[in-house]
């Protein structure tokens, strides 16, 4: 039979209720002739409350251990889940990472998934169960000790699971019902997507649309995984949802699939600093070994022999940068005159795979912001995606005029 | 290394804070010089929890996933508990069941543990580590599933862990301070006990002292693990608490050890039962198989050829034993002319080892309550232990009195 991966999130298994709610979606797709593999995240609100108690109990603590505590809550969630499809009378059991077993790296907390052997559930599947429920985000180390992904690892335990059996789609349940033009917050207009490719879903992952984690997407993009987003709170179809999938399943788009945005940004500035060669190599590795999540870099060469050196990061990294560099020009590997953080900006993003074939598309957003008197600060260009860094009291306002610009409430 | 063994209940692992104070107390064993064991429970609470869920969800719920789902709450604790030993710089890991492993049967909910392989463990004390934290109350069946043990069954996992290992000695921290004469709210003259014997701890365990986990004792005893009890709230010392072990460790005690009681009985009477050889069989054949525990039984002879049928058993299975006796009038194996099921009764007990050698304690029991007014329903006796089924309201009134005349306040 068919095998189809579900996973429902958090939200979608917050109480009993709710995972009565999901089981029923779960028997629905039994009904159709899948074979199910469930993937479940913890109750929403439990992970949070154990990483708490493990940084209250040990700031700098042990992965190894850290892992064994969070991954508690999807145990609980996946015995309750094939409780529920039990008492539905669909036959159902629960596996936890080291049953299946989930094979991972040692990198304990942001572990990477290696194998998923196939063969202990698809044996069960031919007995006649119709649902293995599996605890999502966690695995199981070559040492024996349990593994978690990072946060948000369920979505990828999902793709991977569907990698591994093969399936026919993986739906990935979720309290929004499905990837936006933009975030309906910022703009009225903001319109669902039926589909998308992976690489705009990819550059949207990751520019702060946190629909679904980036990993998940590079590893459905890389397995050809066809995924589908869609709200566990609304009617079941077919076609709800929006499906993340090969550029080649979809007839026509829009230049632009989406507007993204981040307001958690920094604009960072070393003034003058003196110019000779191998020096942003100097600089940028100095950053990243303290750990700074480097992003946008702009170099303006101010006068002969000096030079301007501007980047982006989070605006939570800031301080290590600052931290980094003081120790850098302290110790004389680079000289500069003065340090600027600006933590007042915002990054807007326009993606779409149709920039590859449509020129103009950075004209028209430059443009576009300069009619609404918006300065740019810093810009970033990829194949599909344009980005931009503005002052964030403007950021709404950037979002809302783009969108129109580029007629995203239209479908192509 | 000598090896200790130390089990943390779950109100001394309630909070962070409790589990920072029971740390503390396993950071003293090891600057002594054991590699300890620790054995934890979940935070109390937590168990109630995850059972309730269950039970919310499928009242008649697969063990398995049961099992799946009421082990987690120990998983928590486990790791919380070696981080906090790291903090310390205690060198420390935790160990989840399956891990170890503690192989169990396949009775899931009731499992009992098979073997508990400490080659794993051993390896790490070798290599430097100090304390080992095991997730108490869970295994691992043949077929890789969780089991659990019944409630309570972190004690016998302590017990299991003490015998595997051999260790010098298996501390149970809990919330009271010992093992006691009597359950000091029902006599203020109630003395903890310095030792008692494996087979009163035994007696006084099932009759309802709610200490240890009955199964934990059995497992203490036929492997000589020298089993303390003792409170996790009060000053650490090495006489502290009470010492379940040999009774030949016990130089002198006194004939009675201490008075139990348990308000959860039932008397049940089946009046005028056709009398034939075989009957009792056939009752309490039909009650077994029903699942209710019968605890004692009286026989009389009212008439020639027809006879009253007396036993009790516990006060929540008096519905399922009228059900069970109904059907076997209706099928015609037995007859009687009447079932009358008396809640309002109480068991009471003395147990001590001395009774073997001592006569007159049945005597001077009875006679005590006699002079209280206090009316014997039922008797029952071992070869330690006599039991009193009477009145309910003359509980506290008996206990006090027994307490008393056995000069119980006094040590030996």
């Amino acid at each position: 039979m068919p095998v189809l991966v579900m996973k429902f999130g958090g939200t979608s298994v917050a109480t009993l209720d709710r995972i009565r709610r999901a089981a029923k979606r779960v028997g629905v797709e039994v009904a159709k002739g899948y074979d199910v593999i469930v993937i479940v995240s913890a109750m929403s609100g439990k992970t949070n409350e154990l990483v708490g108690w493990v940084n209250e109990t040990s700031p700098m603590y042990d992965a190894r251990e850290y892992d064994a505590v969070v991954s508690s809550g999807e145990n609980v969630t996946a015995g309750l889940m094939a409780l529920t499809l039990q008492e539905m009378d669909v036959p159902a059991r629960s596996w936890q990472g080291w049953q299946v077993p989930v094979k991972t790296t040692s990198a304990h907390s942001s572990a990477r998934i290696e194998e998923i052997p196939s063969d202990n559930i698809m044996a069960k599947f031919q007995q006649g169960m119709r649902v293995a429920v599996v605890a999502g985000f966690q695995g199981v180390s070559p040492e024996g000790r349990i593994t978690t992904l990072g946060r948000g690892g369920s979505d990828t335990t999902a793709v991977a699971f569907a990698a591994a059996f093969d399936a026919e789609r993986c739906d990935i349940y979720t309290d929004v019902d499905g990837v936006y033009t933009t975030d309906p917050r910022v703009s009225a207009k903001a319109r669902k997507l039926d589909k998308i490719a992976f690489e705009e879903m990819l550059e949207l992952a990751s520019l702060g649309a946190k629909v679904l984690q980036t990993r998940s997407v590079e590893l459905a993009m890389r397995y050809k995984v066809k995924l589908r987003v869609l709200s566990s709170f609304e009617e079941q179809s077919d076609t709800a949802g929006t499906l993340v999938c090969d550029e080649e399943e979809i007839m026509e788009s829009n230049v632009v699939a989406g507007v993204a945005f981040s307001r958690d940004e920094a604009k960072m500035t070393l003034v003058s600093v003196a110019d000779r060669p191998g020096i942003a190599a100097t600089i940028f590795t100095a950053l990243s070994e303290a750990g700074v999540n480097v992003d946008m870099i702009v170099q303006n060469i101010a006068e002969e022999g000096r030079t301007d050196m501007t980047w982006s990061c989070p605006n939570d990294q800031v301080k290590r940068a600052e931290k980094a560099m003081d120790a850098a020009k302290e110790s004389g590997v680079i000289r500069f005159d003065e340090m600027i953080a600006d933590m007042d900006v915002a990054k807007v993003s326009v993606v779409g795979i149709g920039m590859r074939s449509h020129t103009g598309v950075a004209a028209k957003m430059f443009r576009v912001l300069s009619n609404e008197g918006i300065n740019i600060k810093v810009i970033t260009t990829s194949e599909i995606k344009i980005s931009v860094l503005i002052d964030r009291k403007y950021m709404e306002l950037a979002v809302q005029a783009l969108h129109d610009a580029f007629e995203l409430e239209k479908s192509a």
